[in-house]
């Protein structure tokens, strides 16, 4: 696309002769390949794109999804796509490269083996990296982005307002985890954007937890952190959930919890560190009862990745931008009892912030 | 584990002072870490894992899997866990490897980002490759990771039987994938191993076709190619079906791709280059009214991701060796009016092959 590629080369300075960007084999793909080659399905394996400074794009794909790969470059005249065996990859990257230029990289997603066979192929050239400016470009979303992780999060919600109908006692983390992604199937997703967490009890107390066969059983407090893949972007939403009867310390936990997050999303505007988000939130929890249970930053960008290149903690110096989509996840770890996040998705608007995320997140209690 | 970091070293001459694998940010993980360290599930974004020669391996985890990680450090004495915050991982890399050493890395998996940073971290170590070794001891499995592979192809296999039931008049291709997913999270999948690829009618012509909204009508062929991760191990099955009333060619498509499939299955052994596999149904099909319909190569390695770092085409030499877990999948492709593929996943044996996957592959006409 025409205009990410302009706005990664305004980025840059001093400017190569074109952007380089390769795939190796899944999982090893460049996901800023995406970003430019607006295809919204397809593996591309083996794919390079070339993006030069006026904004047009070679992309070289395989004959295995030449169709798809024809068919998104019907819709964008900037794009031209060479289908290439994969024998012939090296020639075709020959050809569309001078021996002599200057060449900028994406460090951060491609491979080390893929730099040294480009190294090797063409021993003339210059590399440089131009993943900053690359992550920079990802990072504030345009309306259409926005649009796409709305859905995306949209797709998450409906399944966080749907899973208190699906706890009952004996459900594993496993089963539920399987259902939620069923149903983010159904609701329009291409797939899961991370592999969802379920934790019962005290696996809750595991900020990365992954589910096992654990059933549920009544007392239990639960994480739900997960989200959707729509068109290539995702969503990434926890809801925790307590199955009675109730646990008085679990729900002044939620409640902590709830207000940290208040906090921080009171503290998100164009221009703000994001430390001070993250301190916002750590502020409330290191208030109360709870002091030092928060052991993560409080948020990370969202887009083609749920990971998507930034991240904030106490340290993170760098402001917040118009059209940023980031989390907003505090949480309350007590390890051998349970645990509490809630996290959404927002992008960040002139005045402050919208939700993407709409599923409730109060403290909410099912009967066993 | 142990036998696997011996296994790595013996295939390495000369021997480097460690073998160092780093992960980036989801997508960007080495599998090999988790080769070497097996851990059933959980992300380990940024986590190092260093072997050493005699066996032992220092795994650098952060605190939000700590537990995971130490959980699955228990089951296995010579793994040693060190839990460091992101910001501790250089010293914590620094701390393990000495400045002069020799390290061999894993390009095919490692990001180049990762290695300049490992450069700049330690100026005076000299780094070498030790992909080619990963790949190969990956390529032979043991009994236990057939075993999981064996369950992952059973589960793609059991919902293969059932795909039949599920197909009616209006169904799109995307929910018949959510079906199919959801399926296989019900009969234990971790996740699914890829992108599923449902694709009715022409669509089955693109071999790498993504499901859309298209809906199931009569008289449409139907590909299938989908499978699942079971404890970090992957299947990958593909068949094809016939939504009635019955098109003629498609079922004689069906048969010359069975065909083809038994011919290849047939020069399976160990000490056969990979090319005479692709051959053999190469040949079947081009002695068929549809030569020059076969553009991919017959088939690749399965393991910790779905292409294993092994693929057979018509000029691949390497031969065949017992314990390689590997796909055999020919397939017929009719631009504008369909395809048929069909996927197995079988272990090389002293005596020829076994059967991972299960499921019927003969032509199967499903009325309208």
């Amino acid at each position: 696309m025409k205009q990410r590629v302009e706005k990664i080369f305004a980025l840059l300075d001093p400017k190569p002769d074109a952007v380089v960007l390769a795939n190796a084999v899944d999982p090893h793909l460049d996901q800023s390949f995406f970003y430019l080659f607006e295809v919204p399905a397809g593996l591309f394996e083996g794919s390079v794109a070339v993006a030069h400074p006026d904004g047009e794009l070679d992309v070289l794909s395989s004959p295995l999804e030449a169709e798809t790969a024809f068919e998104a470059a019907k819709h964008d005249p900037h794009v031209k796509v060479h289908v290439v065996n994969r024998d012939e990859t090296e020639d075709a990257v020959k050809q569309l490269l001078a021996p002599g230029g200057t060449y900028a990289l994406n460090h951060r997603e491609l491979t080390h083996g893929w730099f040294v066979q480009l190294e090797k192929l063409l021993p003339q050239v210059k590399w440089t990296d131009a993943s900053d400016a690359i992550r920079k470009a990802r990072a504030t979303k345009e309306p259409h982005e926005i649009e796409l992780l709305r859905k995306a999060a949209e797709i998450g919600s409906e399944v966080g307002r749907e899973i208190p109908g699906l706890l009952k006692t004996g459900i594993t983390e496993l089963e539920l985890a399987a259902e939620m992604e069923y149903r983010m199937g159904r609701h329009g997703a291409s797939g899961r954007s991370f592999s969802t967490i379920v934790a019962f009890g005290p696996h809750g107390a595991e900020p990365h937890y992954s589910p096992r066969d654990t059933p549920l059983k009544p007392g239990d407090s639960i994480v739900c952190d997960f989200g959707a893949y729509y068109r290539r972007y995702a969503s990434d939403i926890t809801r925790s959930f307590h199955f009675g009867p109730r646990d008085a310390e679990m729900k002044e936990v939620h409640d902590t919890v709830f207000a940290a997050q208040e906090a921080a999303l009171a503290a998100v505007r164009p221009g703000v560190p994001g430390k001070e988000v993250h301190n916002a939130a750590l502020q409330v929890i290191d208030a109360s009862r709870w002091k030092g249970r928060l052991n993560h930053g409080v948020g990370h960008s969202i887009g083609l990745v749920v990971h998507d290149g930034w991240g904030y903690g106490p340290k993170v110096e760098d402001p917040l931008e118009v059209g940023m989509a980031i989390t907003v996840e505090p949480g309350i770890y007590l390890p051998g009892h349970g645990g509490v996040r809630i996290e959404d998705d927002i992008v960040v608007t002139p005045d402050g912030y919208e939700f993407l995320t709409t599923a409730p997140r109060e403290y909410r209690e099912v009967p066993a």
